[in-house]
């Protein structure tokens, strides 16, 4: 037995509960390395010595290139369960807990692992609709400014001696007045890049967190906005640039003015007096920009203000959520309270992280409800579009990264490849559009919140920032990649019960690799080829669908009409960078 | 290279800062499996693309069977930092970074780890005291009722209807009244079990957590202890039973008495109406026992009163902590807004967790300073006294330990191998006071907070509860025993630097280990036989001591006269489960 790949931990991802009758447990092993895997588990309180042991076979869910992830989810009938693992290897069987290996499990139930109490505040509470989420995300400066249409003209406009700028004219008027466009693209919530007033046509450097942007409209506009996206069923998610603020804030503007005078002095991290701007500030900012200073957001007076304008956006125009910049420079004792304080107001509003690396330390039940899932967007972009990685490296990293959350967790995963921060991922597969569409319905079959950012669905491309974030352009319809995404998000809509409960990865080798999901009634396979050949593959459909026996649809083959295939196992062919998708 | 044993986690006992200008990186790998391991790291927000980094040596700071725990600490010169690991193995060389291995670190600083911001609030604040503490566990009802006196009588006292039982008569003027005692012995912290209004003799099923129990004094007596503790540098640590209450609890008493109609009824988890008492309560317990309902901690009016509860008995009696009864069957979020509001009152409150096991997702900057460290106890049971475990195994046990939780947060640990919820450890090592003592010696050596069991020092033995809890045995003075923990303990003073920064197992076999701590001034080295023969072995004082050439001292030879010793390498001989102990 390979001991040192085996690896659990308590209160992580290997060990959570998503109801009081519903415990999940993983153990990480070896690939291919034990013959079984079963966890044994009692009542920690049993009155009994020794205390009585059910033991369960595990299953593995995911493999990656070194590990298999083996998971079983069970009702353990307590609620305060302890337990350990056996082990099955040519012949040896061992046992684990305590995060040792042991012949015999002990007499001791303190040594064994615990659940020492399953309680609903220790869960994931992750809303139930973001996991039915599909995000559509508006620059607002580049989106629009009435019906299908942006004048594109540059402008400021100047209040109470500030300039704010527009780059291409979009307001919140022109967003409203394209929601029976969104509406019939499928998605069903909007996350809007920052609406606040703010000097640069990004709105990231905050001038007034209270007071829309005189460039996008005015609050009565906003709530407009608001209230006709509901009527739709659409979602609203605002953008919270609380890491640091603009020039213009006031607490800012005093500091500026008054020096170590100022009462505002402890909202930021201000080295030494005389305040210093530049190219070299003696205050911690955003990277290095002057103009973005850093909010202390250890400060009592900095908590509370910040947490007063999330609640108010919450109270009284009722939004959605809160998508929070920069959220992982920001110490997690401020998350954890900003939670109780927006969770208060508004249960069901959704907390999501910029942070685009492991967000591990802060999803979960007491910080937020979802990170952008950047660590997938690099695995699409490596395996797509810079061919580092092939089809099997790449599903090894998804299967890694399916098991790197707590199942809610990962299920409300903003899923990403394209964004205001990063160049256009048609840009980056150089236009080829079967690499393109493969990578969107990968993204949009997969587990967790897939967001479409403004003007993928008309092929928008670009490198620079100016680019990626130009205006849309209204003037072009791409019926054939705007009736592909309708019709992936319907797939998405079809299949999202078995999405959530059974993602599987099937095969992979070098060129593909074959993944779905499927329950006792309805099922998905797609194989996606990944290599600038085609290549022909056997899929068994009896083993990755159920009653593979009768009608199997084929999607997106002469689309829009499907195909049916009355078999259960098939050859296929499929061409380069492109994938076949077939269901029931 | 064995790639399934590589594992770092940030945020986590793998990545934490312990001040602004020194951040601590460990890597786990397989045991003497890498030639080399570095750390290359930089500045995330680093204006030159690539970005520059800076590569350092990592060591060995701790082995087990299995593992290397590379560590390094050092100061990153940036508040954002990126890094990746370099291995060498056998001519091999790999870079480590998203959990991954590759041939050449990426061009993409974004998929390197990340230590995103280092934030005061981030880091575990262990109160500078509690690392220092040598702690002195009292069972009021147990220990005194006039200076090196008790009745032992057992008797009640009613109070409004109520009957408060005492089985031996102890109470808190007689703490007071030994206080001289326990200073001469070495101690400078107290921790009480209950003294709360309850019900049974050991006080765990409180009635009133507002009073003091009448049979141990009232509050004028109670703040007399505290500020007579503080006089003489005592810290006191009371005992908090918030997972559930007795059933003299006026809100239990109501539900009791009005059933769903009570305004308490959210207070508890009762499955139904009627309330069921007896064998098979309807409620929830601690355990299964009817007399201590077990408190609804997700109700906001719990969470209020409970936190007024810890307040109250900080503000009005300068309590200096809280240990918290069964903290692990009652929620993260509970404990988090638990410390938020004891900390506001005294920052340096120590908050103590009763966890038996791992406490990793308890610990840290937002809930727990400490738990009570019962796994290091369960090591020292099952190598001393039951034998299931050899030396080898035994340091293997503690390195693993030493390496499960951030510095701070195991410098805090509250150490132990006698409490009153365990057999005494002089009867499980059979009255041998060789192995007693020598146990004793390693607990006082160890990193983390000593605790010493009232009685421990007068050689009390017992296997049941009502035997471990006796009264204190005033009429006995054990010179030996007490003199041997009054020097243990002015060890642990004179070497607690080294213990803190340093400490280490330097050799281990099947019978014996060596440990200790160095810097370049002072150090210690203890040589440990965990056999039930003579054993020698060579201990080569000049690669663990500083200036070994000069003098070394031994203790404990023929307490309390030190033998210097002038050697820098000496083949030892060690008494069967007994230790020798050098220093300079």
């Amino acid at each position: 037995m390979n001991k040192w790949a085996i690896f659990h931990r308590t209160y992580s991802e290997y060990s959570f509960a998503t109801a009081p009758d519903r415990v999940v447990l993983r153990l990480r092993t070896a690939l291919n390395d034990l013959d079984a895997c079963y966890v044994c588990y009692g009542d920690r309180m049993d009155r009994n010595d020794p205390i009585s042991i059910t033991r369960r076979q595990m299953q593995v869910r995911q493999q990656d290139g070194l590990f298999d992830y083996y998971e079983i989810a069970f009702d353990p009938g307590v609620t305060r369960l302890c337990y350990y693992f056996e082990l099955h290897c040519a012949g040896e069987r061992l046992y684990y807990y305590n995060d040792g290996f042991f012949t015999e499990p002990d007499a001791n139930r303190q040594l064994y692992y615990n659940f020492h109490y399953i309680r609903r505040e220790d869960m994931a509470a992750v809303p139930a609709w973001l996991k039915e989420a599909v995000i559509y995300q508006i620059y607002p400066d580049s989106f629009a400014d009435a019906p299908a249409h942006i004048s594109g003209r540059a402008g400021a406009i100047e209040r109470n001696g500030i300039k704010y700028y527009t780059q291409n004219g979009g307001t919140l008027a022109g967003i409203r007045g394209n929601l029976d466009y969104l509406q019939n693209l499928g998605i069903n919530c909007l996350y809007l890049t920052p609406i606040f007033a703010a000097d640069s046509w990004h709105k990231y450097d905050t001038a007034d967190y209270l007071e829309i942007d005189p460039c996008f409209g005015d609050k009565k506009e906003f709530a407009e906005l608001v209230q006709a996206c509901h009527a739709k069923g659409i979602k609203v998610i605002l953008d919270g640039v609380f890491n640091h603020c603009g020039p213009n804030f006031f607490a800012f503007r005093d500091v500026v003015l008054h020096g170590e005078k100022s009462p505002y002095r402890d909202w930021f991290f201000v080295k030494n007096f005389p305040l210093q701007r530049g190219e070299h500030p003696n205050y911690e900012c955003f990277a290095y920009y002057d103009f973005m200073p850093k909010l202390n957001t250890g400060n009592p007076e900095v908590i509370a203000y910040l947490q007063n304008v999330a609640c108010y956006w919450l109270k009284e125009f009722d939004i959605d959520g809160w998508r929070l910049d920069v959220a992982n420079e920001i110490d997690h004792p401020f998350w954890q309270k900003f939670r109780q304080a927006v969770k208060a107001v508004k249960k069901d509003a959704v907390l999501l992280a910029e942070i685009w690396d492991d967000a591990r330390s802060f999803l979960g039940f007491d910080q937020f409800d979802s990170a952008m899932n950047y660590n997938l967007t690099f695995a699409i972009t490596d395996a797509w579009a810079e061919r580092k990685i092939n089809a099997e490296q790449f599903a090894d990293r998804v299967s890694y990264l399916l098991m790197r959350y707590p199942e809610a967790v990962q299920q409300g995963q903003m899923n990403l490849f394209d964004s205001h921060d990063i160049p256009r991922f048609l840009s980056r597969v150089s236009g080829d559009r079967d690499k393109f569409k493969s990578a969107v319905l990968f993204l949009l079959t997969h587990v967790g919140a897939p967001m479409i950012f403004c003007g993928d669905e008309k092929g928008v491309c670009g490198w620079t920032e100016k680019e990626y974030r130009r205006p849309m352009p209204w003037n072009t319809v791409d019926v054939d990649l705007e009736n592909f995404y309708r019709q992936a998000i319907k797939l998405r809509r079809r299949y999202l019960p078995q999405i959530l409960a059974a993602y599987r990865i099937y095969t992979r080798d070098k060129e593909t690799f074959t993944y779905g999901a499927a329950d006792n009634n309805h099922g998905f396979v797609v194989l996606v080829n990944m290599s600038g050949e085609v290549q022909e593959r056997t899929v068994d459909f009896s083993s990755v669908l159920p009653a593979a026996g009768g009608k199997i649809t084929e999607y997106f083959t002469d689309l829009p009409l499907p195909r049916e295939i009355p078999a259960t196992r098939l050859k296929l062919s499929v061409r380069p960078w492109s994938c076949r998708i077939f269901g029931n």
